[in-house]
């Protein structure tokens, strides 16, 4: 058992402030992570203020860590102390399941999230009923859900990868993105910027969606091939039919027809995010006439992680980010609701021993 | 140029009353077909009486027609006179765009349905601007879109295979239903009685929904392995992420999400019909947490057309029907309206020379 500080919620009205707790005594199995960073995900705002009705108080955020292995456990092969060391969204799952076997661990129905999941381990040696996540100056997490981290690449920009790159890359590729694709991106935020980096980097011809002309400049930069004004019916009709996927990294309320008309025959528009108020109805006619489907993805299984990690660090791929101290969290948040983030916040967690 | 007797709509308001016409002379890749019977198909009803608001009068309907060959143009090379012939819900495409190349004629911009759709022989040497379809007793249709019709079987009730049968045959396939599968169809009516022939032929273990306890005996003798009855929670729930593929043959508008909560991951839900008035919007979160997709699919192309019926005359498949008099089609549609029918209602066109 070690006494780790941290920033919890305490309620859905209250800000974030520091929180005294204790991490589990290492298992044979379990790393120990001194967390260097964390990153800012709109899903930590979410469950922080129990918008998604499920937040079991105190929480602490954070699923977008990277640290330094600072112990193993007797059993653990794959990591040694010193290791560079980055932990995502999940923390463990059922691991006999055809999801877990698959390497799709995140659609197990037995997956524990990194944070604000009932912890298997309570009762043992831990404070806490549920997972405490990244905001927080150490873990202690499974080894099978640690992953390498790149030593070629900026750690504080690597963060993100964890949750928002692995969120984009996975439909991506199970969509068979690549040279010769025509992939559209809907919404230029840390979800959104991620995949125009993947998918460009996939060797994709890249179409980035956004409602705001300011972002035009920053999306070509980012490697779109080109910028439409979704609220231009012009511009959007020029592309009707053409679209062999569709990303759609906008969790807010939309019109989804307007992008479904713009599949090819037997092309799919993914959705990365739950809605708080559902999409209008999407039209039925639209999906019979070209055979087209809407489908959704969650965050990508452990392997793939992995794969993803090993792809950035071979194109230089990393995260657009500005650093923040720990006790800026509720600042940042603030920011992050008006739009005004290029494109995640990453906590410095010096800063929280500080 | 050919004189014929068929039954038309002159408004949506007004029944179906005899309409004498005439089919353009012969081209070179022409097939002419003394038409012996024609199914009768909800589209039927809905563009009868205008509620695709898509209506220009008169109209002929009917698009599943089975005929014999009474005449052959020059270049005519798969068809000769006395063959049996059928016509499907189209007669022509672009023939050049990838959709009709790929043998997908039914996903082609320019296709021409058998009724309804502009025809682009007007100003030829035939009356009307529109395709008339097979509530007549002659059609004159390009060879291509002309189908064999295998002789084993009884030919009143292969008809509704060419728009019913397909409809349902081309996502099963598509989505490679067979042995193995676990397969949904949603509905018992024209299209899902077809679904499920087709479905236990194909090798599935094939469940059946229906709001109906009175068609659970009907389901099983069509091949339904088992019968939910969609309304009951509990039985739903005994099937949650089990399913592979459902077909949802429903148009009305329904709520999507209790079926696509037994799709297993990746599994899809395909819709066959257009609702008047939108579903529900369906759960997003019921997509993301299993990588689900909802698609939709319409009729089928030629050549798989040709394999459908191949298949049917393999497997002993046909449409149970009721065949009925021209004169009573008016009739029919307010039976259909009632669910009334068990399962297609088939024209006798011998009734209409009579």
């Amino acid at each position: 058992m070690s006494k780790v500080i941290g920033y919890a919620a305490h309620s859905a009205k209250e800000k974030l402030v520091p929180f005294n707790f204790e991490r589990r005594s290492l298992g044979v199995k379990d790393i120990q992570i001194d967390i260097l960073f964390c990153g800012v995900c709109h899903s930590d705002l979410h469950t922080a203020r129990n918008e998604w009705q499920n937040a079991v108080y105190p929480v602490v955020p954070g699923h977008e860590i990277v640290g330094r292995v600072i112990s193993v456990g007797a059993n653990v092969k794959a990591f040694k102390v010193g290791d560079l060391a980055g932990v995502g969204c999940l923390v463990d799952s059922c691991r006999v399941c055809p999801d877990c076997t698959d390497g799709l661990e995140q659609y197990c129905d037995g997956e524990i999230f990194t944070y604000n999941s009932e912890d298997k381990h309570y009762g043992d040696n831990h404070s806490g009923k549920m997972t405490y996540g990244g905001y927080s100056n150490q873990i202690v997490v499974d080894e099978h859900f640690v992953l390498h981290i790149p030593s070629n690449l900026n750690l504080a920009a690597v963060a993100p990868l964890l949750c928002a790159g692995i969120t984009t890359y996975s439909p991506l590729r199970h969509w068979k993105v690549g040279p010769g694709s025509k992939v559209g991106i809907v919404g230029l935020g840390g979800l959104g910027h991620m995949a125009v980096k993947l998918a460009h980097a996939m060797g994709a011809h890249v179409v980035l969606f956004t409602t705001s002309p300011d972002k035009v400049v920053d999306a070509k930069r980012l490697g779109a091939d080109e910028v439409v004004i979704s609220k231009n019916p012009e511009e959007m009709n020029a592309h009707a039919k053409s679209f062999d996927f569709i990303l759609n990294t906008v969790a807010a309320s939309h019109n989804l027809d307007v992008f479904t008309a713009l599949l090819k025959r037997d092309g799919t528009m993914c959705l990365n995010g739950v809605p708080e108020h559902p999409h209008p109805s999407p039209s039925i006619f639209n999906l019979i006439f070209k055979r087209r489907q809407i489908a959704g993805s969650l965050i990508g299984g452990i392997k793939e992680t992995q794969e993803m990690l090993d792809f950035c660090a071979k194109h230089n791929i990393t995260s657009d980010i500005e650093v923040i101290a720990m006790k800026d969290v509720n600042e940042a948040y603030e920011r992050m609701l008006k739009g005004d983030v290029k494109y995640r916040f990453v906590i410095d967690m010096a800063t929280l021993k500080a």
